[in-house]
């Protein structure tokens, strides 16, 4: 088998790359791009070289944001004394389209895992604890997996001595699923119904 | 919903733009590119650059190419006295893939379609009949769609008078897959070529 182009493989070993996109998909995406114009293509680099220099993590939620500190975070319109906490931050944009919270959020970039290493020192609980001051509230929005669970149970353990109303969003999430993979209405009504630990 | 970036947001378009790939697809691929660092991005980013600026098409066969003529065209290890001729450079892989096929192609980059305006003048036929001097045999290894039938026939017609060998790849059942779940049309088509042994 001769290559035809050195370029084409090296952008279809770059799209294999990727999550659940295979050798076949990225070949089919690069044969897609091949028949797009220069600008078209341009504009697609420059994007993902953006991610790479405008995008940092908000100094007090920790999510990807382009502004530091986040327009979340910076917005009056969103309760301040209300704290939604995510395992990462994809998963803010999920319950961002519920559009039926209001409150900030704070991405812990991870859930503890005890098996593969990651200890509450690698998540970003130190800082959400340092903003817990004037906070009524702190939602659990983690996934219903064993990592999951660890976390609430070591995030209830403390914050609960603070008197801070702590409720974790209702298990209408399939067990064993991801928050990523959700439809919106049973996110919303996860968010409704949470449950007061 | 407050959008928390707007460099996150516009990558995400860029790759949901893309065939096969939805929203929530997109929106993975675009975090998980976030955990990148910098190096892995301007890689991928240069890479799409790459295509519009380095790939052309080859002079002889309409390949997409680094190199002009490419090389299969260029090389003497495939014998140039037999065609195969393709819809698009995709193909040209997939049958590079067999290890099987040691003659030259053409790329005709689409298929006659008089719905859709696509007329022979269109494609790469005009290059193809310009190729046959000292040719012995085409292949026309085109889908057995309608519009594969109709350009098939269209070339048959064109190449015949040339006294130049003419075939197409087979129809049948799919190695791996069964009769039961295979098409009447293609059942028949087999049952009628079917090979004496």
């Amino acid at each position: 088998m001769i290559k035809t182009s050195n370029s084409i493989q090296k952008l279809i070993d770059h799209f294999a790359s990727l999550p659940s996109i295979g050798k076949k998909s990225a070949q089919r995406l690069v044969f897609h791009l091949l028949k797009k114009d220069e600008k078209y293509l341009k504009d697609f680099a420059d994007s993902i070289l953006e991610i790479s220099k405008s995008v940092k993590l908000c100094n007090q939620c920790f999510n990807f944001t382009d502004d530091d500190p986040c327009n979340i975070c910076s917005s009056n319109k969103r309760k301040s004394n209300i704290i939604c906490v995510v395992e990462q931050a994809s998963d803010v944009l999920v319950i961002e389209k519920t559009n039926e919270y209001y409150g900030k959020y704070h991405v812990l970039h991870g859930l503890i895992n005890p098996i593969d290493g990651v200890t509450p020192d690698l998540l970003k609980i130190k800082e959400l604890m340092s903003r817990l001051l004037n906070v009524d509230e702190v939602i659990l929005a983690l996934n219903p997996t064993i990592e999951g669970e660890i976390t609430i149970q070591y995030l209830t353990k403390l914050i609960k001595p603070l008197e801070i109303k702590i409720s974790r969003i209702a298990r209408g999430v399939p067990i064993g699923s991801s928050l990523e993979f959700t439809d919106q209405a049973t996110i919303s009504n996860a968010l409704e119904s949470r449950i007061y630990i």
